[in-house]
């Protein structure tokens, strides 16, 4: 349970930034270099590695050295823990509203 | 576009924090007043404020004054755009999965 926790606390984490989900997006479209992203985002190599070593963390992508050029991909996780707990708030969400209505459709034919 | 992006900072960065997390859930469950949830989260009273002023920012509570007890209940949002944003990606993470199968197929078979 802890262990889920501080997953989805550094996944939400990761997500909470434009650049960083920008990246993911981008290695959708295919792998790529440190230096390759750094450019596409016009943001230095140091600020770079931050962003790709916080994803990394929190396994939404890994990174691997080919030479002397550390390559990145997508993965392993694939937010399964982030979308299940995201899917049950909807449902609370949406049950807290029915109840609502049911609510206020009794007051409303109350008042009839 | 810039708007949905900020949206999705707030509500990942509202949801990268396991008090907030549990102060959504506890909501699920009925509606409570701040200096309830304090007590149920053994926060002090500021602590829980700050808190649920972050989630009250990302539309993920709502509060109203009744009397003198500030009263917080889940909505109005529903996180459908972050389970938009959730949803693509894993999709991109499943195609490159797939990609990388079928290679590994095409080299499997290429050695036999």
């Amino acid at each position: 349970m802890v262990q889920l926790s501080s997953r989805l606390d550094t996944a939400f984490g990761a997500l909470s930034d434009p650049t960083r989900r920008g990246i993911l997006e981008r290695l959708g479209r295919g792998d790529a270099s440190i230096s390759e992203l750094a450019t596409s985002f016009d943001m230095t190599l140091t600020g770079m590695k931050k962003h790709v070593g916080i994803l990394e963390g929190a396994g939404l992508l890994s990174t691997e050295k080919v030479g002397r050029v550390r390559r990145c991909r997508l993965g392993p996780r694939r937010l399964e823990d982030e979308t299940a707990w995201i899917e049950k708030h909807r449902q609370m969400v949406e049950a807290r509203f029915d109840r609502l209505e049911r609510f206020l459709e009794r007051t409303k034919g109350n008042q009839k």
